[in-house]
């Protein structure tokens, strides 16, 4: 069973799961079904944000990481991480949500290794200081090795009404983790009414998505609320021959719905509070605040730095084409330029983005999205 | 001496001038210095405006046409308008401005033909009905005949203020040109108060540099008003060798300095009433008016019809890359989207882009302007 750690070293036993899926629609056309979120540069760092979500969390799990991805994905993703190796990878035949990637990680992990500690983080959310994520995750692992599902919940920065959130509960009493809490409960994305309420309030945080957990205990949680599932997950890390069989019976959940609500319900799951910068980056109005500043006009841009004017404008330009781009009295605007297609929008209208899409794919267009 | 004739048959001796110059910066980066707006099919006909221009004097002039152009231009002319013969285009060794274009076209005319008339009219223009442009042109050919410098004055749509604006004062007294009136006066361009005024008043009209002439009364009235001019361009006519040296000397001034206003006081300038739609598309605001609509989504478009979703948004889109090109949210925007440069502005900053073309320039990419 793992201690707890200092905040340098690295914490064996700890396995990163990294679920690399979703096509980001509402990042069209810089992200494409074909090109998804998770393998763009979308903040400018100059590695993509899969490769920033490994470089994030090496220093915690070196090699033990294994990244769950699609089929599809599967040769961009090892181009991008080329030290994976056979065991850092599961290509998924067909996407089967978050519980089916993670199940099926924790499985394959506990065949290795029977007392390992899981922690899973989406491939495609922006963190914004890295030694404070670390550490809130050393307090997790600190938290999972006493046999509880542990969660991570973000201090909120506003009332934003695209997440879910957590509801803190009493402390969770591991000396190594000052900052972790019984979950009380986990709420669904609010209305603007409930989320400005929670804010008000205190003791709600957003959850992000990050679960901490030794790889047995989710898979007796699983096998308790979704036997069918973690039958097949564990079918398949013993038999890979049976995955294409298997595989495409498992039902499509996601890891809150499958364990992380009813394993609260029953007092099981944990909340370590982490106070760091954190964005899913879910559309391109997030993406505004993530892009770093042109100057002097003062607009956000990503992409060929120098081939903008912008004259009494401000938004977000995201430059993928070797095109000039000039900016002309429009604010909060929002321009993709691509090598076959441009998007022009006002940021405030960035959720709606999909209608776009399907647009495209209306007018037979498929190839464009 | 012409007579009036029908409104279907030419009218010997009338030659048609058409200057052909400016870079049309307002219009980047659809229109560059080595494409500049005449060049361009900015309507969606089909053709340029200048060959737009040519097929409209057709029926008038035949073959008696005389394009001035600049130099670097020439390639470009000649190549849309195959037909032109070595007579039917003088080719500028840099600009001088109108006076001395049309003023050495006349000088030339003038050598082939001492009785000629001459009209000009500009390469960039947009006219909506052709029928009543060549009436009306014809009327001038006729007040024209009896040894008077006429121009055509359109009726005003609106109160704008980027034009020039023809005061009418008492009939012509041309029994085959009853729209045709004698010039009280040219005015320059109004400010909003003034041109409501002219507006409300009525018998006010704006002034699209159309003028029409006999050859030599042109060059008598240059000769009266701009000695050297004349006797420059009257060299140049009788000896094309000596163009370099004599054209570098001729000054910069417009038809309308040099010659109708100084003879509008002199009295010896008439007007003919044009009732047709005109617009000399100075701008992305003009343009915006003059393009096609794109079904359904109400934007106006130039280029490539097919390749645009537009959702709540209008404005005007000119696609001249193959790229898709999407608009969501966004009103009285301009997206101008070329293979080097793509400009996204505020339809009323159209006045402003200069500006930009300015930036350009002084961000060392003159290769883009």
């Amino acid at each position: 069973m793992p201690e707890h750690h200092s905040h340098v070293a690295s914490t064996p036993g700890f396995w990163a799961v990294v679920p690399a899926g979703g096509a980001g629609t509402r990042l069209w056309p810089l992200s494409r079904a074909r090109r998804p979120k998770f393998l763009l540069d979308v903040t400018g760092s100059g590695r993509s944000m899969l490769q920033d979500t490994l470089a994030r969390l090496e220093p915690l799990c070196e090699d033990r990481r294994i990244v769950v991805t699609g089929r599809v994905h599967e040769h961009a993703v090892r181009a991008q991480l080329p030290d994976l190796g056979a065991r850092g990878l599961i290509a998924e035949p067909q996407p089967r949500d978050s519980m089916a990637a993670i199940g099926l990680a924790a499985a394959v992990i506990a065949r290795h290794d029977p007392h390992a500690i899981v922690g899973s983080f989406a491939a495609d959310h922006v963190i914004g200081d890295e030694d404070a994520f670390r550490s809130a995750v050393r307090e997790a692992i600190a938290v999972a090795a006493t046999g509880r599902l542990v969660t991570i919940g973000i201090t909120p920065t506003d009332a934003a009404t695209g997440y879910g959130y957590i509801r803190q509960g009493e402390s969770a009493g591991v000396p190594a983790a000052p900052h972790a809490f019984e979950v009380a409960s986990f709420k669904e994305k609010p209305d603007q009414a409930t989320a400005t309420e929670y804010i008000a309030a205190g003791g709600y945080f957003w959850n992000a998505g990050m679960f901490v957990v030794k790889a047995r205990v989710l898979l007796d949680l699983l096998s308790r609320y979704h036997p069918h599932l973690a039958d097949g997950v564990r079918r398949i890390a013993a038999d890979e021959s049976v995955t294409e069989v298997v595989w495409a019976g498992l039902p499509r959940i996601s890891i809150d719905h499958a364990v992380a609500e009813p394993a609260a319900r029953d007092g099981q799951v944990a909340v370590v509070i982490g106070d760091f910068p954190w964005d899913d980056v879910g559309d391109f109005a997030a993406l505004a605040t993530q892009a770093p500043v042109h100057e002097p006009s003062g607009m956000r841009k990503l992409g060929q730095v120098d081939g903008m004017i912008a004259q009494d404008a401000d938004g977000l330009v995201v430059s993928r084409s070797n095109r000039m781009v000039a900016v002309l009295g429009v604010h909060d605007v929002v321009i993709v330029d691509t090598p076959d297609a441009l998007l022009v929008m006002s940021r405030d209208r960035a959720q709606e983005l999909k209608s776009v899409v399907d647009a495209l794919s209306a007018a037979g267009r498929p190839d464009l999205t």
